[in-house]
């Protein structure tokens, strides 16, 4: 799989989730983390990901058809737990942001 | 400085650019990459990033007061020969979105 997600048609909306773990309890966080991405994948109206981490860092950048399908997926009960388990004990602090994106191209040109 | 941008008032934009390095002229790549973060800090409406690299990849957030701001960061001479170089030689790939934040809060709340 790409690191790059493809050009969507404009509009969409994305998640730009980073966060900063605390280093406790972080075998699980990694467990959950990939379930929780491969869960991510297989929701309606998920278009993709782009995702680094490094030094207890990451950032995630998480591609979706509209909003509706972002509070759905927010509302989802393994994500809810992980949330709960990422404010409670792995994440020291994290920022999210929810936008739409307008306009997009890649070295290639502007879709895919 | 913390990795994690400000909780600044919405709406606002964010430019998600994830990129891949070709792995040619890395020296000139690193040198010219930090220069030209630090010059965009200084741009009128530039308000924060958050950024990560690991194994030949990037992904950087920046924040901008609106759309003028981006279009004109975009126009910075250096940056125009920075991108330039960019294309023809560090990069074997990359996706630039432009999004408007409607959104955001972090784990001690919605503003900051």
């Amino acid at each position: 799989m790409s690191f790059l997600a493809d050009l969507f048609p404009t509009p969409y909306y994305t998640v730009v989730f980073a966060s900063e773990r605390s280093g406790k309890d972080q075998a699980a966080y990694e467990k959950v983390a990939g379930q929780i991405m491969a869960l991510a994948m297989t929701q309606e109206g998920y278009l993709g990901v782009e995702s680094l981490s490094a030094d207890g860092r990451s950032i995630t950048v998480s591609y979706w058809r509209d909003e509706a399908a972002i509070k759905a997926w927010r509302l989802h009960p393994e994500h809810e737990a992980a949330i709960a388990k990422g404010r409670k004990t792995w994440y020291s602090d994290f920022r999210l942001r929810v936008a739409c994106v307008e306009r997009a191209y890649g070295l290639g040109g502007t879709e895919s």
